[in-house]
């Protein structure tokens, strides 16, 4: 498994996962919406946009030149990530990010890569921390894997979370600051 | 002053004040952006906009017909604010609001009405509570104003505003519940 950044030609492969993590309605309050808005939205301008994927046994492209409709031969996208500013102007020194997993990939550490990949990349980008906005409170595996990577709950918003099976819940937001080389 | 529901004619009146409070740096950060695009998403879709409005001595119109260039006459817009929810689908039950009011209006108390005005109207509408995302700290003002109308902070992410003169202050996120008839 590596981490890559993605292309538009990587919406079709992060849709079908994508679709099953907003409509299962337990960790992200997303509208019902087509591939076109939803992916554009995750593909927003001002964000970085990464996938995780497995080698698929073919041949890895080494030209730089993308394969077959534009997509990386030797690709399987196991999950995918993005990051940004939380804010615009005087708040973008503040990052964020979202993170999706195919659920049929669960289990394999593709999550924790995909944040530390992030993290790393959003520091070395210049950010001074990464803000999570909404993270669902009884998603507790992503709450474990959140503090372990050394974000800390800055507060809980009760009951902001219709959870499609456990009703409403809250939603943490959640704060790592971006230890700085010259500070 | 009274309080009205706004329209797309009000657009040229919320813009100088607007854009002053944008530029201070002081209370929000917003992107350096022109009218179209600033007020625009002042009005965004699913978002009730209202203005705070002085009768200028003449007679306002009570027929329901707009005034000239489709702006009532009788208006000076003191203020404005707009609501809506925090979050799409599973979180719509939340309800967010920003407010504005022209320098030239302030201490004659034109927030704290339109404070009142639309946590009323936010309720009325089926909302839950209403969130506060990003009340900077060192807008003792509003931190104060917002407490006296029942918010309480949730939680404060450190530094994550760049005050035009502070420098890096906190964020406040603010939470207040709303009673519910039907419990």
């Amino acid at each position: 498994m590596r981490i890559r950044l993605a292309s538009e030609a990587d919406w079709p492969a992060i849709w079908p996962f994508y679709r099953v993590i907003a409509e299962a309605g337990e960790t992200y309050s997303l509208p019902d919406e087509p591939m076109e808005t939803a992916i554009a939205q995750w593909f927003a301008p001002g964000h970085t946009v990464v996938v995780a994927v497995e080698d698929d046994g073919t041949a890895p492209r080494d030209d730089g030149v993308p394969g077959r409709d534009g997509v990386p031969a030797g690709d399987t996208v196991l999950g995918s990530a993005h990051y940004g500013p939380n804010r615009p102007a005087r708040g973008s020194h503040v990052s964020t990010a979202s993170f999706m997993v195919a659920p049929e990939a669960a289990g394999r550490g593709i999550g924790r890569a995909l944040g530390e990949h992030v993290v790393a990349a959003a520091a070395a980008d210049g950010y001074r921390s990464m803000q999570f906005n909404a993270v669902v409170e009884t998603n507790t595996a992503a709450v474990k894997l959140w503090t372990s990577l050394g974000f800390r709950i800055i507060g809980t918003v009760p009951e902001a979370f219709d959870h499609a099976t456990e009703g409403l819940v809250g939603l943490h937001i959640m704060l790592k600051p971006f230890e700085r080389a010259d500070s």
